[in-house]
């Protein structure tokens, strides 16, 4: 791995850990086995530049992956169900770190640093449009779609909360049955 | 307002605008006009049991409005609906910062302090007994109405995620109202 991918890998871990504000500079060198010199190299706008790259690529990783559960999955409400229970297992092999940095940092620094609000604000319209896609893809109306999509994906980030907090995957596999509902509910309104 | 008070009520504006981690208790003194020893004197334990103290009363004031709300709705679907259109309107009018310190807290710290942790378990416990107990008032099944109140928490603190990230309402009020929907199906269950 090249350093510059060591540096935004090491950084997604810190941030996965320890938040944006309880990572340094400091400990992205450590972990990255870089130097200061290099840090800046590759981001000159310092610890708020790398974060808006590591926001970026940990955001597109996480739709390629929701892609791919979804083109083997039996419809929409099939997809967003196995995503759920793909982050499950996710939260339970890591012991209950931090699974989605975008969420965490977005929380952290919405109102502190309006570069990085807005590359987690890109990322969570991407996920959006993507999503929404494979809701209009079975016939639902754009407007609706939208809506539905902006609520799983709110319910996947709040459930990964509850999760943390109990140290205990149920509540993300509970809002995952009923998001799977949510979306069935909205499928069957096509043939109403 | 005592100094307990004080200091508590300028720790919960704090977290809410810097987060955990980027709460001092110099900022903290400083807020509250405090001493650093009346700091210690109310919460021998520092930071950590302040943020503590600050989580379970935070939520049990959450917990207050949501049951005054619950109250004057019709039924349990306008509850959680009137609820999520409080949220959003509180978000308007505060320009986005953390509307909530205890999922904000909980993200930063889950793994990092195991007390803080565990306020943040209990109150996210507490909310979903009084969110259930709703459900089941008007006959749900016990199961049933807990996977629900789970739901409908994340969803909530999902949405704070997307409305700060993108300094906008609209996925609070979208959530809210698929929320709501998603409670009259439970509800028409119980007639079918």
């Amino acid at each position: 791995m090249g350093t510059r991918d060591r540096i935004v890998t090491a950084t997604t871990e810190l941030f996965r850990a320890k938040g944006y504000n309880g990572t340094t500079l400091a400990d992205v060198g450590a972990a990255a086995d870089a130097t200061t010199g290099s840090l800046y190299h590759f981001f000159p706008g310092g610890k708020s530049a790398l974060a808006g790259s590591v926001l970026r690529e940990s955001g597109a990783a996480y739709q390629a992956l929701f892609e791919l559960i979804a083109d083997e999955s039996d419809g929409p409400a099939d997809a967003v169900g196995n995503f759920f229970e793909g982050a499950a297992e996710n939260l339970e092999q890591n012991d209950f770190i931090e699974i989605c940095p975008i969420g965490g940092v977005a929380r952290e620094m919405a109102n502190a640093d309006e570069s990085i609000r807005l590359a987690t604000a890109d990322v969570f319209t991407e996920w959006a449009v993507a999503l929404t896609a494979r809701f209009t893809d079975v016939g639902m109306p754009a407007d609706d779609a939208a809506e539905l999509a902006a609520t799983v994906i709110a319910a996947l980030e709040g459930a990964f909360v509850l999760a943390r907090s109990h140290k205990d995957a149920a509540p993300v596999r509970a809002t995952g049955r009923q998001m799977r509902r949510l979306v069935e509910v909205h499928l069957a309104d096509l043939d109403g």
